[in-house]
C-alpha cells in the first residue's frame, strides 16, 4: 500500500469510526451470533494477491459488526467502562506511525520521558502523595502497565523480591525457594479474580480474607490473619487492597489496613483500577485516605479516564525492588545513559512497549482537567439517577451504597433464581446489556454507567427495560 | 472533542504520519537530546482547560520529534525490525473505535473469532503442523500475545502446571512448592534475555546450556544436562529453543532437541520471534525442521511481518494446561457459551485484551501472501548485499553465517576495544544506528535490515558510513 492510498483509506476509516460512534445507539448492544459464526464468512487461507482497501472496508459491516458487543453504546452496562475518546484514537495513529519500541531510554527518549512526565501529571491530578512522583526527586515514579492485573503481578513480584531480601539478612543459609514457600499474601474475598490469579502465576500463597457487613476489608481482620500465619511459621509479605471492587464498587478501609502493613513490613498494593479516576475530583479523595501508607498504587485511565486500552497507571515508591530483581541486561540492550533515566523494561513483564504516553498527553490536553472532572461527576450523577428510579419501585432494592457509577440492585424478597431470570430476560430483550454478581450467596444485577455518550434519557430507557422485564417475570 | 473536530484532527494526523514516513530518511536517526530534555518543554501539571488540537499538532515537532529514535528510517539497523505498515495503522483506528475488551467470547464474539481464524491463516502461511491449528478440530490453537517474552512466560507456566500434575500422580503427597523447587528448565546461552527473566518471574531454575561452535544448542548437550539433573534429584520440565537468536540470528537444532524433549516428557517451546516470519517463504522452512515435536511456538508478526506492535503469534498444542491452571472465573465473567469458543483471558497473563486480529486481517489482505514473501526475500537480499560489501574489504570479517536480515561483522584481527571504538564512531556520526553484541568474549557489530522502506542504495550508504568510520579509527 502506497502513501497516497493510505491517505484515502485512513481518512475513510476516520469517517467510519466517527459515524459508528455517533450512531451507536441504533445498533443492538449484544450480538445475536452463535459461536463459530465468523469462520464461514472468510476464506480458509490468506489471499495470495492483495485485495483492495475498499473491499476490506465493505467487509467490516459484513464480517465484523454482526459479532461486535458495543461497549460504547449507552445501552451497555456490563462489567465496568472501557475508555474511548477521539483524542486517544488520534494519539494512537501517531504512536503507530512512530512505532518505536521504548524498552530503554535510548530506544526512543521521547517515549520514556513523556511517560515519566505524564505519570506525574496523572499522579498530581488524583492527589497521590509526592513520594510516588518522579518530580519529587526521590526514588518513586510511575509507569504505564498494560492492565491492572499486570500491575498486581508486578507489585507481587517486587514484594516477593523485597521479602526474600529481608529474610535472607536474618537467615543467610535459607534458599529462595524455601523462603518463597513460606510467603503469604492477603486480599479481600471481594477483590478482583486477577489478584488470586497473580498469586497462582507468582507461585505464592494468597489468602482471601472475609470482609465486614459492607464488604470492606478491615484492619483487625488483616492483623489477625498476619498473626495467625506468623505463628504457623509463614512470612506475610503482600497485601492487595481494592478501592472500588468489581462486584459492588466497595472501598477497603485503607486507614486501618495501612498501619497494619507498615508495622508488619508487608508491601501494600492498592488496586483502584476503576475508581481511581474519580480521585480527579477532590470530593472523592476521602475514599483513598491512607494511600500514603501504600508501596504501590494502580488505576486504569483506560477504564474511566477516556484513554483507550491499554493504559494502566502504576506508581511505586521504590521501583528498585523490581529493577534489581529482574535485571538481565545483555550487551545489545545496554546504552551510555543508563541510570540517568528509567529503562522501563525493568518495570514490567514484557521487554517491548508502545508509545502509550501520547494517549495520556492528548486526552489531558484536549479535555483539560475540568472536563475530565465533569465527565466523572456526570456519570456518578447518572448512577444516582438510576438509583432513584430503582428506589421508586417497591419491588426492587438497591443492595450496595452507590458511590461511583455502579448501581447494584435486585428484586426484593425474591430468590436468586427469580433474579437470575430477570437478568436473562433483560439481556434477551436485546436493548440493554448487564452482568450479574453474587456476594455471600446473594445474587444481584449490576448497572454500570459505561459509555461516555450516556445521557439521562439513556438511563431512563435502561430503567424501562428493567421494569418491563420485571413485569414479565413477576407476571409469569 | 466533538465528532466533527475528530474528523479534521484525525485526517490531519493521517497526513502527518504519511509525510513523516515518506520523508523519514531526512531525519537524524538517533536523537541528540540528553536525559531530562523533555520535562522543561511541558507545564508541570495537566491544563485545567482544554488546548486546541492545532496546538497539540504543533507540539509534536517541538516536543516529541527531537527525542524520537526513528525505528523506520532505512538508516536504523539496531536490534531487530519492529513492524510498521499502512494497513496495520488503519486497522488500529478501527480497533480503537470499536474499543471492545475481548476477555471472553461474549464480550465481543468478533474479537475472539477473527483471532482464531487469523491464527489459522498465519499458521498455514508459515507451514506449522496441523496439530497447532484450531481448524484441525483438535485441542490446538493460536492466540495473540503482547510480546515473545510474554509467550515464553506463558509457555513456562503451562509447562510448570503440566509437570506438577504429572509428578503428583506418582507422588500424591508432595506439595506444589516442593515440586516447583525441583523443576529445572533449559535454554541455550544464546537465547534472548527474556527467557532467563521468565525463569526469574516464574520462580523456577532455568539453565543456560553451552552451544556448539556455530552457536546452536545441540541435542546431546541437552540430553546430558537432563540426565545430570535427573540424577541430582531435579525434575526437567521445560526447554526453550530459539530460531533466530538476537545476537547472531542462529537457529537451534530442533531435529536433535525435539526427540530429547519428547522422550523425557519435557515441554518444548520455540521462540522464533524475529525469524518466524521468514517461514512464509518455503525455502527457509528447512530451518524449522522438527517443529512438530514442539508443544508451543511463537513468532512476532510485529517484528518482520508488517503488523504493528503489539502482536506476538503463539500456538499451543494443548492450551488446557494453561486454561485449567489459571482459571479463576467470578460470576461476572461467566457466560452461556462457555466451552464452545475459546475465552482467551485464560491463555494469557492479563485479563483485558484489544481487538488485535484486525491488524493481521488488514495486513494479510492488503499485502497478500505474495507481497509478504517479497518483503522477506528483499530484506534477506539486502543483508546479503551488505555481506558482500563487508567481504569486499579485507579489513573486515563477517563473523556469522548470514541467513536472514542480519549481518554480524567486525574489524578482523582487531581487539574488542577497537571494534567498540568503531561502533561508537559510527553512532556518533549520526547517520546510521547499530548496536553491538558479544559471543564467547568476541565483540562484534550487528547490521540489521529493519525498515520496510530500505533499498539497495540505503545499504550502500550504511556501508559507506561503516567504511569511513573504520578509516578514521584505524588511521588514529
Amino acid at each position: 500500500m502506497e502513501a497516497n492510498q493510505f491517505r484515502d483509506f485512513g481518512k475513510a476509516m476516520i469517517d467510519y469510526v466517527a459515524n459508528y460512534l455517533e450512531n451507536i445507539r441504533e445498533r443492538r448492544v449484544l450480538p445475536t451470533v452463535e459461536p463459530g459464526y465468523l469462520r464461514p464468512l472468510l476464506p480458509s487461507e490468506a489471499p495470495q494477491k492483495p485485495d483492495t482497501w475498499q473491499e476490506v472496508m465493505a467487509d467490516i459491516e459484513k464480517v465484523i459488526m454482526p459479532g461486535v458487543t458495543h461497549w460504547h453504546s449507552p445501552k451497555f452496562h456490563a462489567y465496568f467502562p472501557t475508555a474511548n475518546s477521539y483524542p486517544a484514537i488520534v494519539a494512537d495513529i501517531l504512536s503507530d506511525g512512530i512505532a518505536c519500541i521504548g524498552f530503554s531510554w535510548i530506544a526512543s527518549p521521547a517515549c520514556t520521558e513523556l511517560e515519566v512526565v505524564m505519570m506525574d501529571w496523572l499522579g498530581k491530578m488524583i492527589g497521590l502523595p509526592e513520594e510516588f512522583l518522579a518530580c519529587s526527586g526521590g526514588k518513586g515514579g510511575g509507569v504505564i502497565q498494560g492492565t491492572a492485573s499486570e500491575a498486581t503481578l508486578v507489585a507481587l513480584l517486587g514484594a516477593k523480591a523485597r521479602a526474600i531480601h529481608h529474610v535472607k539478612k536474618e537467615h543467610p543459609d535459607w534458599k529462595d525457594a524455601d523462603i518463597a514457600e513460606k510467603l503469604v499474601g492477603y486480599t479481600s474475598s471481594q477483590s478482583h479474580s486477577s489478584v488470586e490469579r497473580a498469586g497462582l502465576l507468582g507461585g505464592v500463597k494468597l489468602r482471601g480474607l472475609p470482609t465486614d457487613e459492607s464488604n470492606r476489608l478491615r484492619g483487625d481482620t488483616l492483623e489477625r490473619a498476619i498473626k495467625e500465619d506468623r505463628e504457623a511459621g509463614l512470612i506475610p509479605f503482600y497485601v492487595v487492597a481494592t478501592l472500588g471492587t468489581t462486584s459492588s464498587c466497595t472501598f477497603d478501609n485503607l486507614e486501618e489496613i495501612g498501619p497494619v502493613c507498615n508495622v508488619n513490613k508487608v508491601w501494600l498494593h492498592i488496586d483502584a483500577a476503576y475508581a481511581g479516576a474519580a480521585f480527579t475530583c477532590p470530593e472523592y479523595r476521602y475514599l483513598m485516605k491512607g494511600v500514603e501508607m501504600a508501596d504501590s498504587f494502580d488505576f486504569n485511565p483506560h477504564k474511566w479516564m477516556l484513554v483507550t486500552f491499554d493504559c494502566s497507571a502504576m506508581w511505586l515508591k521504590d521501583p528498585n525492588w523490581l529493577v534489581d530483581a529482574f535485571n538481565v541486561d545483555p550487551l545489545y540492550l545496554k546504552h551510555d545513559q543508563q541510570g540517568s533515566a528509567p529503562d522501563y523494561r525493568h518495570w514490567q513483564i514484557q521487554l517491548g512497549r508502545r508509545f502509550r504516553a501520547l494517549k495520556i498527553w492528548f486526552v489531558l490536553r484536549l479535555y483539560g482537567v475540568e472536563n475530565i472532572q465533569k465527565h466523572i461527576r456526570k456519570q456518578i450523577g447518572l448512577a444516582h439517577h438510576f438509583e432513584d428510579l430503582v428506589k421508586s419501585d417497591d419491588r426492587f432494592e438497591v443492595t450496595e451504597e452507590v458511590l461511583m457509577g455502579l448501581v447494584c440492585f435486585r428484586l426484593k424478597g425474591q430468590s436468586n433464581e427469580v433474579n437470575e431470570r430477570l437478568l436473562k430476560r433483560i439481556n434477551a430483550r436485546g436493548t440493554i446489556h448487564l452482568v450479574p454478581s453474587k456476594i455471600r450467596e446473594m445474587y444481584f444485577l449490576r448497572m454500570a454507567v459505561c459509555s461516555r455518550l450516556t445521557e439521562k434519557e439513556d438511563m431512563d430507557l435502561s430503567w424501562k427495560e428493567v421494569r418491563e422485564s420485571a413485569d414479565d417475570i413477576l407476571g409469569e
